[in-house]
């Protein structure tokens, strides 16, 4: 069944790829239309899920990801007229050259072909997902959440209906309408059909993923971030962009884990982030050079830390606290315990900053500045599809272009190699 | 075992990362006076390969592969000052914006990190990838074949020599000095300490790498390549490109495969094809239509195709004929049998030369030129590591730019996420 899935899905990345960025956006302008117009099915069949949920005991928070409504609906459609107005990378001719036997030589941008993507709760994954492969040419594999099985199912059935009624093929989204678990591990192994395969959701996934699958993955999305705050760094400077980068919003992988301060200031600085941090409920895991830097009364709202905590994704109000003795040791820290995701330095010293982002070859480093900007939006994208920790294909924030890769073009005079 | 060397390369690149291209440069300079000053225990020890070689029975051409000479070993060493002379990549500074908020971000070219790879019988594979990933500032972790053992381990010693000589880590290459192929099966599945994968070898390695790495593979190197000669080419200037597609290099990947003839010009064509070739010792494999083409005496040179016959990469003088009735089936064709390496069209019509680009999504798309020029010194690259025909990160010639990634570099002014 897959294999046939994948197959259809093949050729209709091959008929995609041909597709004109006016025939791409007309799609995507009929699905937003579509989700805008039939409402009630889709919230019908989310409300399926969300009854399936509740009698399975799912938790308040999953429910409320799980949930669409009328406004969240309509936030989704937006978001597909936005993509709509973003640039299709497919077609852009670069690196042109002509080489002295008279060829001409360039590279051609096209889409990747056929992408997987497994997701969990989230059904607005499914359109995002669908309508950012559909903008690049690219047809999808989709794996949703057993939970959101019914609101996928009526999304699909509207991505589809766009695609046909826009003249494009309905293959190009193939839904594996299954919860079966099974079916995960026989899609991994199908890379003579899928060339990319993106998994969405936590560590356990990622790692499944990168252990079984034969697809090329793109892992990330998991971020153990710090800032580190140098000797003389501007404190009163620095304190909200700690705050910004634990409170703003603490459940995403670009949130900060670890805050490292130098030796220098823990003194001075210490009590004032716990202080103020606490009132937003953070709580703190301290080694014990940062316990030793506070006194009552913020000493009593730190515990010491544990053996795992300073390579703890948090995802929640927790920072962990730690007293390092120079620019050398928080640098050792951080490629020692971090991600590679989203690192930063607070400083007034130039060459400390230029050190930091030569050394520390995390996605994305920071000088002054929150780690909560990783994202495709923030940094100008328009859109995110993943954040890639790995290192081949592309890092950080990965968007449209991301979802292509090039050609040779090579146009000859009947030329002979000598 | 493995895993302390993949540290140690990992720790290495970390070291290397920060070399100045200065640095680089020296060590591989040095290199090549080492492996010139030298000549003497590295010709002993390769020919240690080549006494057992001849004991184990291989093949006079195998034996030529491992075989190293004075000449080859400066032609090596020549190759390693090309290196010193191509612009290193790493350290460019690429799609600067300013964010309205203030926010300064751009990409810079990082090296890759640790790069493990794969090859079979040929020495200088062991000089020519340590020599691009040390510009490049990547750590290496070769395995060569066990014919080559000797070499290897007196090449690698000179690499490390030469990496001490100018205080670089002599960890950054390391060897996998044991024929076990069980250690390959452990190296694959090390993608916590190695970032990409090359394997360099037949079709059988680089399918066992695809289907057992949990690192990152580059697969590639295997070219089912195609010309379609369209209905109105030029036949005299068709003839010669197609000779040298086929003769030039018969044993290499992007030597010709299978020739497609639009049936309008097959009769008048196919003949002049058989009896030129011919002359070259190339033999064929025709199908019945293109049979049909032929009369006495060509068509006695030319045997029926079997049913593998255009699925196979020949390596060989051998050529797939096949007659198609137009462009259309030329392009099915050649997405449903070929590996996306290198095809082209023989064509005067603009319009049919512009649809063959557009609809062949192969590494390497050809307009009036020879295959033969998939290959990163005749594209301009200056070097090749490999040929990619997946489509992740880089696809065709891959030099030193497809050795590195990217990092984003963020700046602020104390700038936090409203």
């Amino acid at each position: 069944m897959l294999i046939e899935m994948a197959k259809e899905a093949r050729k209709a990345a091959r008929q995609l790829a041909r597709a004109t960025e006016d025939q791409k956006n007309a799609a995507l302008l009929k699905l937003a239309d579509l989700l805008e117009a039939n409402q009630e099915p889709i919230l019908a069949a989310n409300e399926t899920d969300l009854a399936e949920g509740r009698t399975a005991g799912l938790s308040e928070a999953l429910l409320d990801r799980l949930a669409l409504t009328p406004k969240r609906l309509s936030g989704i459609a937006g978001d597909l007229r936005n993509v709509v107005g973003l640039p299709d990378p497919v077609g852009e001719v670069f690196e042109e050259t002509t080489r002295p036997n008279g060829l001409k030589i360039h590279k051609q941008r096209v889409p990747l072909g056929v992408i997987a993507v497994i997701y969990e709760a989230r059904p607005n994954v499914t359109i995002d997902i669908a309508g950012l492969a559909l903008k690049t040419g690219n047809a999808v594999m989709l794996r949703g959440g057993k939970e959101t099985i019914h609101s996928n199912r009526a999304l699909v059935a509207l991505i589809k209906q766009a695609l046909e009624e826009c003249g494009l093929p309905p293959g190009a989204v193939q839904f594996i309408d299954s919860p079966d678990r099974a079916l995960v591990g026989e899609l991994l192994k199908m890379y003579e059909w899928i060339d990319m395969l993106i998994p969405r959701g936590g560590a356990g996934l990622h790692k499944f993923c990168r252990e079984n699958s034969t697809i090329p993955v793109i892992t990330g999305g998991i971020g153990v971030c710090h800032l580190y705050v140098d000797a003389g760094a501007d404190l009163n400077a620095a304190l909200p962009v700690i705050q910004n980068a634990k409170v703003q919003r603490p459940s995403v992988c670009n949130a900060l884990d670890t805050l490292l301060v130098n030796k220098a200031v823990a003194e001075a600085f210490l009590p004032r982030v716990v202080e103020r941090l606490a009132q937003d409920g953070v709580t703190f895991r301290a080694e014990p050079r940062a316990l030793a830097a506070l006194k009552e009364p913020e000493a009593a709202l730190v515990q010491p830390a544990g053996p795992d905590d300073f390579t703890t994704e948090w995802l929640a109000l927790i920072l962990g606290l730690k007293v390092v003795d120079d620019l050398d040791t928080a640098i050792d820290h951080i490629v020692e315990n971090g991600t590679g995701h989203s690192d930063g330095i607070l400083t007034q010293t130039d060459e400390n900053a230029q050190r930091f982002v030569a050394e520390v070859d995390s996605a994305a480093v920071y000088v002054n500045a929150s780690t909560r900007f990783t994202d495709g939006a923030q940094f100008g994208l328009g859109a995110e599809v993943a954040v890639s920790t790995q290192r081949l294909h592309a890092r950080g924030p990965m968007a449209l272009k991301e979802l292509t890769t090039y050609k040779w073009v090579v146009v000859g005079d009947n030329t002979v190699r000598a």
